[in-house]
């Protein structure tokens, strides 16, 4: 059985716009989505660059966000023909362990906790694909690096590019 | 540069002791280190699998657990030479992923964040050699297995086995 492992954030938990909406709350901005085409929240705010991780650190923003479209139902399906592995940079923000864990068990619940990855350097995971949508975890990934789009990342040439759920469902049960 | 996956308990964290002792004060027992050679503690106490299990529970359990004797120093000096990750199947234990990660902050602050690994099933890891106590992770185990010694598994053979740190740096420095 081939082994797909799947990030967290912009993949299946919608983290972007909560992001941003507590950044333009807090710091009295009126920042879109479609201003974030091809760009970073810090590339807009240099200045503010710590504020803007800093945001992200609050041990409770992953624990409610929503789930991204169509990711619960394509991965059960995947379960049946591909062993699944979530796979995601806790460690890049510690205090996120528990609330990262509870949403997973919360939306994810089909899956073993023994197929729950936290780590930082993703070049760490033995599996055949990754759906991510920070290409740096591709450079040394072992297996076929699948970019899932997000804002920052649009402009991003020279992968395997899915834009929602139902494209990864077709590309991995339907060819 | 080749790359080593180091587990946690009973390979750098001395956690058996500890768990022995916690079991004798609450269950008024006198089991000792030698009574454990070639068993787990469950194995002694069948009727008693639940609340063995309960004690590591304990969000703090993991804290303040002394470290394996020569492991930081070795570790350090790994690093000169090859990618060192930690790879401990948290996820058996999700109350532990705080004390975890303040345990190696304290003791292995030399190593980056990113190079720690909170999973279950570590057939997900991609390294060269897993240096572990459960030969269980072997199995699927995509590199080498190295097996640490540890009371429970002093009788398993075929795998290439080191007592103590200091035949760790033998091996992968001196040979």
């Amino acid at each position: 059985m081939k082994r797909i492992a799947i990030d967290m954030d912009e993949v299946i938990a919608d983290a972007l716009p909560k992001h941003v909406s507590l950044f333009n709350q807090k710091y009295n901005e009126t920042i879109t989505m479609k201003d974030l085409n091809g760009k970073k929240l810090e590339d807009l705010c240099p200045d503010l660059k710590e504020e803007i991780n800093r945001l992200i650190a609050d041990p409770l923003f992953f624990r409610d966000l929503a789930v991204i479209k169509d990711s619960v139902n394509v991965i059960k399906e995947l379960t049946e023909h591909y062993q699944v592995f979530i796979t995601t940079a806790a460690m890049e923000f510690p205090p996120s362990f528990n609330a990262k864990y509870e949403w997973l068990k919360e939306h994810f619940d089909f899956l073993s906790d023994l197929n729950f990855v936290f780590c930082g350097d993703k070049s760490i995971i033995n599996a055949d694909y990754l759906i991510d949508d920070n290409v740096r975890h591709f450079k040394q990934f072992v297996g076929k690096g699948i970019l899932f789009t997000s804002p920052h990342n649009t402009n991003e040439t020279g992968y395997t590019r899915m834009n929602n759920w139902k494209e990864i469902r077709s590309y991995f049960l339907e060819e």
